[in-house]
């Protein structure tokens, strides 16, 4: 009998099983195409207690009971097919485990089905690509206590260490462990679009070359800006192209494909109207990329940018915009989550989220710790705005981020993310914004009413007529 | 017997009541709390052809065959709930006209779930808030044609009239009528989120009084930007509270509510992958106004913001501003419509929809014109981006914006909507965006793959491994 099933065998899969039998566990595996099985048993399982199953029911009857199986397959029905081809043979109080990307809707769905019939569930965000699958990931599961229990042991074991401890823990409720997990890609794809937008600045103003800009990421990522993303970009800049002699990153094509996560996160933030600008238009910025012929049409059609030439002393000046930038996607993702954590009832520990996103996952960077500091210094601070710390970090910047912007639009190029992080951070600092006269144009047109700032209540006027 | 049902008599209901019977016909009213209903009668009926129902059954009975039942209650339950408790009284043929703001998912699910009982639906959207219910509204009705043909003399005689004929058209199949609606309905938000961007900057940097900025309103509107809510942009600036003899505006709270129209069209041009960052930014911008109190305690926690005082010059500016803010938000909107149309299937004519927007609704507007004259020379131009006559226009507004939201930077006010518009049209004028960074990072964590400029193919490779 083995400790532990998985089921689906992509990368992803492979790697935690690989991850989870060097551990000490003994792992049985199953794929729908037998042929992705034989392949990873014949290429990379070397003696490791590794079993492959062929069929749904004998994989489920070599697992001792409670059985533990984890799902690592595309979100969506091929989840509840692989539920469904389960079920048969399972047993009360067996436990699955969804570690894929899937919708919190679905995992909800999923785990109160499954309830009626006894089966535990655990909805499972895992971070850290295809290399945190393998030496250790961010572990985000949700659920029931009881269930995460069945496997702490385990998930503790496989997961990424810091000096803070292993970057798992129980998130909380129902569909907490996924909606994290997609939060954290919202912040993820934010930061991304942070970085491409200061790079595009770096060629396109400053003229530098490929390796030059790594340089400048390997330089940073020594300092504040320590992270995997920025330490990657440096990595992807430096690595040329064997055909070509070229830095490869220059002969890719610039349209940015997706998965659904980074649209997910800007969906519920809507739902649950926290404000969430900037990880709305890294999604945004993706989507206009993929209009590639149209944007070659439309240069053309428009002519020739005049790009401003800037100077080197831009680059401090970049660095400060990515920091501020970088906090603002935590600032607004942390902020969601909390939010998520009242409407959905998950009881989450935000400082807890911010400890297992230190390690393994992709967005770690040494800011986490500053955030830390801001968020137990109150822990109410729920968007890290409410600080002087925070402040003081903001204001060092802006001045950097204005300077930053206007040369970028001056010269034509679009700068979604760095802009968005400007006009966050200004209407969250402004007592008085317009949407008094919103108001009013609403109760002119639809009778919508609106409230006064003089007196209680809720108030309609009879607007002068049209002409 | 009468030959028209009307469900629902909040003020839109009972002013689309009282414009249907002075076009000729007779309604049966019905809601469901009946003191509504009597209220009605008694203060707006003059002898007019209006009859009051209080139980749904003999409502129904009403009602010559095939009967015709406009329902103007709230979006959601609320739709399900009366249908249900009208279908034991329907027969086939007989046909239902949901004319609020549901959302095109219901619409779909509702159209699919009557057929199979043989009756007919249309989701139909109506714009022009109280005063168009009652005057001519603009009318965007989806369904069946001939669901359309039951009821298209009495829509084309209640509509609104331009010098293009009656603001109304079969908008196509399906829920198409109330995605068309729910589009307009983000492009409302849009205009009006710039708008209000525009008065922020005259009252703080300008240093302008409302009776003034209603004046260069009013200018406005007789000139380019002549449409509905700069008019009543205008009228709201002219109007003094009796109580303190203050302008009204000034003494409303800061706090944009929200219905979900807009939150929907941002949510559904995601799901398309359809890029719209001024429709969705317009519903952050309302989100973020709804912290109120934080904004209070974090403006003191900021300190006060150095407003950089501008001339008056700059109103030239902001009239283009505001122009091409205009300008793009259509863009986007109808670009949004187009995608949808391929993707359910509506069958919409762009033209048809610039022409019935011309009157009657809240986002008509003069540009309309010349945005129907771009499409009209190449009907294929569905963001209106891809015409020299459009080139020209956005040219020459372009250091407008960049002048204006320079100065509201520097002085730290928020322009979200100005932004995005630059950043909008600069994205899809740039033939090399940075997404091939992206691509690269995804390449490199996730093992995604990306494509050449060079060369066919879908590629992956082996990045350096992390030091």
């Amino acid at each position: 009998m083995n400790d532990i099933g998985l089921i689906g065998l992509a990368v992803m899969g492979q790697n935690l099983a690989l991850n989870i039998v060097r551990n000490g566990y003994s792992v049985s595996v199953y794929n729908r195409t037998a042929e992705k099985t034989k392949k990873f048993i014949e290429e990379r399982v070397k003696g490791e207690k590794i079993t492959p199953y062929y069929d749904v029911q004998n994989f489920v009857k070599s697992l001792s009971r409670p059985r533990k199986i984890i799902l690592m397959v595309k979100a969506g029905n091929p989840v509840d097919e692989i539920i469904q081809e389960l079920l048969p043979y399972l047993q009360e109080g067996d436990l699955l485990i969804d570690a894929g990307n899937s919708h919190y809707n679905d995992t909800d769905r999923r785990l109160e089905k499954l309830s009626h019939k006894g089966i535990l569930y655990l909805g499972m965000g895992v971070s850290g690509g295809e290399y945190g699958a393998l030496h250790g990931p961010s572990i985000m599961p949700g659920g029931s206590l009881k269930a995460y229990q069945m496997v702490e042991e385990m998930l503790l074991k496989i997961s990424a260490k810091t000096e803070d401890g292993p970057c798992c823990s129980y998130i909380g409720d129902g569909s907490a462990g996924h909606f994290v997990k997609m939060v954290h890609n919202g912040i993820e794809y934010a930061i991304m679009q942070s970085i491409a937008e200061i790079y595009d600045i770096m060629r396109k103003i400053l003229g530098m070359k490929s390796n030059e800009i790594g340089l400048i990421f390997h330089q940073w990522n020594e300092g504040k800006l320590s992270s995997f993303l920025v330490e990657i970009t440096y990595k992807i800049m430096q690595h040329i192209d064997e055909q070509t002699q070229k830095p490869l990153v220059e002969l890719i094509l610039d349209k940015a494909e997706q998965k659904g996560t980074g649209k997910w996160t800007a969906q519920a933030a809507f739902d649950l109207g926290i404000p969430t600008p900037s990880l709305n238009l890294a999604v945004v910025a993706r989507a206009l990329s993929h209009f590639k012929k149209e944007r070659e049409i439309l240069s053309n059609l428009f002519g020739e940018k005049n790009r401003i030439a800037g100077d080197r002393s831009l680059i401090s000046d970049l660095e400060k915009s990515l920091e501020l930038s970088m906090f603002s996607s935590f600032s607004q993702g942390l902020w969601l989550i909390h939010e998520a954590s009242i409407a959905h009832n998950y009881k989450i520990n935000l400082l807890e989220i911010l400890r297992i996103w230190k390690g393994g996952c992709i967005i770690r960077a040494k800011m986490l710790d500053f955030i830390k500091d801001i968020l137990k210094e109150n822990p109410q601070n729920i968007n890290l705005l409410f600080s002087e710390k925070a402040m003081n970090f903001i204001k060092d910047k802006i001045k950097s981020v204005i300077r930053v912007t206007e040369l970028s639009r001056r010269s034509g190029i679009p700068t979604f993310l760095l802009n968005s992080t400007l006009d966050y951070i200004f209407s969250l600092t402004e007592s008085h914004l317009p949407a008094n006269l919103i108001q009013a144009q609403r109760d002119f047109f639809g009778a919508h009413t609106f409230e006064r700032t003089d007196e209680e209540g809720i108030f309609h006027v009879e607007w002068q007529p049209l002409e």
